[in-house]
């Protein structure tokens, strides 16, 4: 999940993110930046994985910035404004997930800057994050309709959904987990057994494998949990299925916020 | 990528799509969508992979068919209409890809649908098949513009294009590989080994790994053969990049058959 060990000890991490951790290219680009008419250089960024739920990949990575903040005052007198440490911070998507609080994250950071600040005498950076999983994933749901049931004796059951890899490709592209409850029996025993999979033509498509829910029938809505982030965001129309709508909820109202895909929205650009 | 024979020897595929193999669901199904007064029931369908370079698969499921188009007619006296063969005729990707004519597919089924329909005096059906990727597949390339190389010394050299995973999702999906060239150096030697990466804002997002070709320069044009089939079909708006417009070239003519997506389309059914 988070490879930065490797990152901050060969400076030769495979990623096409990013300026190598090489001498030889870092410090002049720092240089030209600085330098340049074009732009305020304000400071440095990383970006150490996603989903993480320990800040192992973080503090190891902050030790490479805060050797960057004081070699680029010792060789450019110039003192950093900005030091953003990305995001990657995990959610609860199923039980197996043990997020960590944002605090767990932030404070140690902020306290080692502030300390090698201080010690090293450099201005301290403003520190930005960027937490956008963290703050809409769990704040979302996806209501699916559950369609046909298909039993494949011995085997396993398949509940069919109106919708699929189209509003969430997260399970096919990374294999993600997620769970999931009939939200009209939420109440009842999870005795059933079931793999949701969507509406699109592929074997990919599958939602959810193996859930354990209530007893489900043709009609019941299906409530898949901490889905608020890469859903909408990702979504195609692959099979030509239109985009579902997103409403918003708080205090027991609701307000619409993303209108549901039409057909005709869907071939707008189309020329027929 | 097939695995039919498994289907076919247990009757127990473990997939989300179409009836099982279980004479004990199979054939009350038939008998139901015959005696159907909402249904016209015209007969059996398969789908045994997909990209595939040998006719195994097929010929295989043919086997399991004509044993039901057989079965249909002695319990029920039904002669079915229709035998949908699916698709999966595998195209040109890459060099490594050896695809078989259309032919090599469909000359032997129906001879021996053919012959096994007179020998078991049975109607025989009309024959019809799914070849969306073959006709299209390799007619399309997609352009791209090169912008920032990025070279980490001793390890790997990335351009960057000006589009990703939104238009072409099958290389993080399914790791499909793809062949390109330069299309402004077409005549020059093959020097340089490059990735090309998308611009979303994900390592997944990589189109080819270590493609041969000369020299790249920002601002070259990149050529990716065979992308006429799952491109647009499965575009998305990740990371709000919008969706490019799709061009068909006959004789040495253009015709713009899919407009670009502008900005405001994009966000057409958000309310702001």
């Amino acid at each position: 999940m988070s490879d930065t060990h490797e990152y901050i000890t060969t400076g030769k991490k495979d990623s096409k993110f990013g300026i190598p951790l090489n001498e030889d290219i870092l410090y002049p680009a720092i240089e030209s930046a600085i330098k340049s008419d074009n732009f305020d250089f304000l400071g440095f960024h990383f970006h150490v994985g996603s989903q993480l739920q320990d800040t192992t990949s973080h503090l190891g990575a902050l030790e490479v910035i805060l050797g960057l903040i004081k070699e680029t005052k010792s060789r450019f007198n110039y003192d950093i404004k900005d030091f953003n440490m990305g995001g990657g911070f995990g959610i609860k998507y199923t039980e197996r997930d043990f997020p960590l609080k944002i605090s767990d994250f932030v404070d140690p950071i902020m306290k080692r800057i502030t300390l090698f600040c201080e010690e090293n005498s450099l201005s301290i950076p403003a520190v930005s994050m960027e937490p956008g999983r963290f703050i809409v994933g769990e704040a979302g749901s996806q209501l699916y309709t559950i369609g046909n049931i298909k039993e494949i004796p011995g085997v396993r059951t398949y509940a069919s959904v109106d919708g699929g890899m189209t509003d969430n490709i997260r399970p096919g592209l990374y294999e993600a987990k997620y769970d999931a409850i009939i939200a009209n029996k939420a109440e009842e025993a999870k005795t059933s057994t079931i793999t949701i999979s969507g509406k699109c033509c592929e074997s990919t498509d599958i939602i959810i494998k193996d859930l354990k829910c209530a007893i489900p029938k043709s009609g019941d809505i299906l409530n898949i949990f901490s889905t608020g982030a890469y859903g909408y965001s990702m979504a195609s129309n692959y099979n030509k299925l239109t985009i579902p709508a997103v409403v918003m909820i708080k205090d027991g109202k609701s307000k619409l916020i993303v209108k549901r895909q039409s057909y005709s929205d869907m071939i707008m650009n189309e020329i027929l």
